[in-house]
């Protein structure tokens, strides 16, 4: 039997307990638990084949009342002694995506963030749109291309249209972008037909991981027009391999920004969910970001009672993304278009000027929030590294 | 044992050999196929438990020499002596949703609709906008709320926003409409990075569907600007419950009309993958439109290049759409908005003047194309009534 040490400052203590799906050389991916620079198999040492499956979908589907009762046993059994065999180094296991998505929703519920992309592409314009005060503005994104952090990202091909030009021409984007978000994992579904309220957020989402939402801005704004974006986002978004539960973000609960015009009742929240996690944008090892979620202006139980509210209903491993996360000030913009406004206010790493993204470029992603009774929870990071187009895609 | 007779000129004949997924009472969702008015159980008459799956995602991932292989088998099967107990009435057969959809992807390829809608939307612009003659426009759809013909619809309620309002208000959807499109069935998937050539279309695609994209154009226009459709569109969407093969569309290849400016290469189809359809759209029982799918602008092929470019994957059970089906002509267009022009031409639907859906409602799609060696080939049709929003939703 092992003990694990765990010191109340680690940022994955007992206030954390985030749950992944992790691998050994020559095992089946599983589900794990992360404990400080452990990770404890929860199918070996609870004996629950539920913990067996290579995703926590399972799990998850088992709905809230079974999640804080796994929360209450991982706590005593960390606590305590351990098996053996079911704990094993953090740097010596592999992981893996750790939900299957259903359907991907982003959203764009950072004022800032909205505010400035207005600015860039609309000039003269207001920089928000007449809906954006009403409701989360979102749209579906593609499931089949979330990829676990550590994944490379290879730059996309696609059309790009200089301004100057009559014409599209094809080739490798040349303003690759990041954005740095919080994603939200449905656990629990809700049934068709019937909108979850906002009241009810906790009832249905199980937990929340970041999100690098890699976005190539120059095929993006050729194709957006009029039906949103499409290949400039589908071909790679990158979450923490880690999922932090919500019930370790109570700590980090406050009330979103003032919200005027007062929302329609649909869309008003009785129980703050605001959440003030801390992010950090970390290029080629360079900070240069530190977003604030709680500057959101939608809450993400706002979110989902709104992507629900005509009826549609949520299914376990839905995940839904608050969009780029953006504060009042230049080092909390959570995309490089923000950061170095199109690239006409370079920024220095590691001593040179950069706009965007180059080859070979690796962006990690973490946050921390607070935890009950003093010190902060981890995220686990999202990590990815830029590999060049493929050869024969050049133009 | 049983024999089927089949008509040389059924349109669920020899040349057509859909396949779907049933069950009798009792029993659990399996795979069928179609001849005549019979549906003919495959897993007990081939005795191949890939088509015991209550979905017909297992076969297709077998990829696209096993779908001929099945063809030929089924094809002498159900020419001959059938086991009595796989042969069931088509009418006593519960039709099940006949894939897990992946990804759900949307586009817009007829020109007429997207003309109509601009100017519909944006008068005094140009109809088309500049992007729509080079690229498929497309984007992401919700994937969990596909529904399987003879689902009812419920009348969505969300942020309807009067033209002349301060701000919007909440409510069932006043202006609720249907979008004819035909589907396309990914089979084998593609691998992640590696975009799929148009030639390589029917390597991948292993059927087509028809399509009902329920649209409320009312939460759709104050929503969608500027990242597309979103509740408007998520709330239901209609396929028939019988895939039909590309083998069996061979006789229905045309040419897509003249594309001018001439697409990039690799938009370039060196075979024809337009397709004769005739759609046939009744509201109430009465026919309203015949939409001619030979008049959409981007082939399917076209379309499965365009998503893939980027480097993203397509996974077995991805459907895409094609969006639409509006041919020149008034009698052709596919969705009631254009029909009725915004509700202000009235069609006279069994002697009544109507411009959007009504409570119970119900709207039918059925289509056709030639097969080989004369007659046609059918679609299953794709069936839905509209029941009244939720009493306490109403304003």
């Amino acid at each position: 039997m092992t003990t694990i040490d765990i010191p109340g400052d680690s940022p994955f203590g007992l206030a954390n307990l985030p749950y992944g799906v992790f691998s050994t050389p020559g095992t089946a991916p599983r589900v794990g638990v992360r404990v400080t620079d452990w990770v404890v198999d929860l199918a070996q040492a609870l004996g629950d084949e539920v913990f067996a499956a290579p995703s926590l979908n399972p799990f998850m589907a088992q709905g809230p009342r079974r999640w804080a009762e796994v929360r209450e046993r991982v706590t005593e059994l960390v606590s305590g002694r351990i098996p053996d065999g079911a704990v094993h180094p953090v740097g010596g296991v592999r992981m893996h995506l750790p939900f299957e998505v259903g359907d991907f929703v982003d959203f764009y519920a950072s004022e800032h963030h909205a505010a400035n992309l207005g600015r860039l592409f609309r000039p003269g314009s207001s920089p928000l749109m007449p809906n954006w005060r009403h409701l989360p503005v979102g749209y579906h994104g593609r499931a089949g291309t979330v990829v676990v952090s550590g994944t490379d990202v290879r730059r996309p091909c696609g059309q790009l249209k200089p301004p100057d030009a009559d014409a599209p021409v094809f080739g490798p984007s040349r303003r690759l972008d990041i954005e740095a978000e919080l994603g939200f994992v449905v656990g629990a579904g809700s049934a068709p037909g019937s909108p979850v309220r906002c009241d009810d957020f906790a009832a249905h989402v199980f937990g929340a991981v970041l999100v690098n939402d890699w976005s190539a801005r120059d095929i993006q704004s050729w194709e957006y027009v009029p039906l949103g974006p499409f290949l400039g986002k589908s071909f790679a978004t990158s979450v923490s391999a880690w999922v932090v539960p919500l019930a370790a973000l109570e700590a980090a609960r406050v009330k979103t920004p003032p919200q005027d015009p007062e929302p329609l009742p649909y869309l008003r929240e009785n129980e703050p969910w605001g959440l003030d996690v801390e992010l950090s944008v970390r290029w080629n090892g360079q900070e240069v970001s530190r977003p604030p979620y709680r500057e959101m202006y939608w809450s993400p139980a706002q979110m989902l009672a709104h992507m629900t509210v005509n009826g549609a209903h949520v299914r376990t491993g839905d995940l839904y993304a608050s969009g780029t996360i953006s504060g009042p000030e230049r080092d909390q913009r959570g995309a490089f278009i923000e950061l170095t406004w199109n690239g006409r206010e370079p920024l220095e790493v590691n001593g040179t000027p950069r706009g965007f993204l180059e080859d070979g470029d690796e962006v990690v992603i973490t946050a921390t929030a607070p935890a009950p009774g003093g010190g902060r929870i981890g995220f686990g990071e999202v990590r990815g590294r830029v590999l060049p187009a493929l050869a024969g895609e050049r133009d």
